[in-house]
């Protein structure tokens, strides 16, 4: 198994406060908290069970989503070190809102605003004797920047692995490896229609892209079709394979139960997604 | 079971053809076709398993997606109608480019031209005494437009069981009967964050809506995260729950497992959505 998860989100319900507790049996388990309700729950639940559950610090670097402020962070801090079945393990910063900006200076500099005010979380708490062991940020688009701040001590990079559209428009730093198996259904002149749509490939950071064969302009996407435009001179017909490569990882693959993996071209191994649908 | 199954779409692989043949074991299958060598696989697979395909033919009604021309129609049916395992039923055509049309009288005259190309279709082919069983139609936006044009035989309405923000837009004629319960993660001032995002709802056709509690207004949704501006007086703290409902109800349904089926708001069934993820 796995030895340690950090859930970089908040858990707020009951029911979710103590699935937590049963996995902490198998796996070491840390969690982001920012809210002093959810701080009691959390306390309760593990001393209750006699177990202990790291725990750190989000911090709102710039996202404006969840997180504290910096003049919240030390009596949040305080707090947490108060409550029993707690272990205060650090802080951790996202910097979403940097990670797509498509010129590197302005990502670079927006980045390091953003790891700034993390850093600066780190020396407040630890100016008023509040040890910080973990200062996890970053994602994949800005890996490459925020690994070079000196405190960071680990990233929350995940996109790397497949790469997508989106992130091909700002880096190649990382090969891409993810794209959906289609087939066409229909041609009538220049235009074709293939076997994917919305219930199989995402749009939520633009349309797909076809990769192979070359000469295809993918047009639009309903529930199960995607229309294309073809050049003059693509040689293409209805039960022809093409591969689609989503502008969004994440959401295309949440739709999906199987990855097929292949390696050098030949098929390797079936891989169950056991994350999608965990929504309760 | 299910007596009688109208696939209305292109099945163009030999796998998948396969997989009709079994089908058609338990149920009466039909499928649209729009293409000569999608005709004659299917053919020869049911003949092969001595069984019978039912096919409609798909006409392209002004969506300019998949569909054969009134000109190639009367060919394209005299060959259906040579080719053994297969019995030819009738047509269809979908008007999805008019079921979102805001405008009533937009939305009748876009569609009625639509539909007078689909009744043109069946005029056509019955002039050359080839007769026309089923004439499909319509999505959820037309059914009350489409339904009244004389020699329609049925309606391809969905989305009109759940309703969404999308066709509310459009209509109020039938109750909206979908919504995500969620739970507020974090509020700092007057920003919430909600455990909804792109992986448990849709924005393909726009932010979804929080319909419960009033005044929350939906700005942004990122993969697992949705955040809001709350209006002053709303009393709503973390751990609290809202509902919300998408714009587009398919390809919300589709991110799913369960439905959660309320009567007379209470909890009533746990009903599996079994057609999502199946794209092989």
């Amino acid at each position: 198994g796995v030895k340690e998860i950090l859930i970089p989100n908040q858990i707020v319900t009951q029911e979710k406060i103590k699935r937590l507790v049963e996995v902490n049996k198998k796996s070491k388990v840390m969690i982001a908290v920012e809210n002093y309700d959810n701080v009691s729950k959390l306390s309760q639940e593990f001393e209750k069970n006699s177990m202990k559950l790291g725990v750190i610090i989000e911090v709102n670097v710039g996202m404006d989503r969840c997180g504290v402020e910096l003049d919240e962070i030390v009596d949040f801090a305080k707090n947490i070190n108060d409550k029993q079945g707690l272990d205060f393990e650090g802080i951790m910063g996202y910097e979403g809102h940097t990670v797509n900006i498509g010129n590197f200076e302005d990502r670079v500099n927006e980045t390091t605003k953003a790891m700034n005010k993390l850093i600066k979380a780190k020396d407040i708490l630890e100016e008023n004797n509040i040890s910080v062991n973990i200062v996890s940020a970053s994602g994949t688009g800005t890996y490459n920047i925020t690994s070079k701040i000196p405190g960071i001590t680990e990233l929350q990079c995940g996109s790397y692995i497949f790469m997508d559209g989106n992130y091909l428009k700002v880096f190649d730093d990382f090969q891409p490896a993810l794209s959906l198996l289609c087939t066409v259904v229909s041609r009538r002149d220049n235009r074709i229609v293939i076997d994917c749509g919305l219930k199989s490939v995402s749009m939520d950071q633009g349309l797909p892209e076809v990769v192979y064969p070359r000469g295809i302009k993918l047009v639009s996407l309903s529930e199960e079709h995607c229309k294309c435009e073809l050049e003059d001179d693509v040689d293409i017909q209805v039960g022809d394979k093409v591969f689609v490569r989503p502008m969004h990882s994440d959401t295309t693959i949440n739709l999906h139960d199987n990855y097929f993996v292949h390696r050098d071209g030949i098929f390797d191994e079936k891989v169950e997604i056991v994350g999608r649908g965990k929504f309760k």
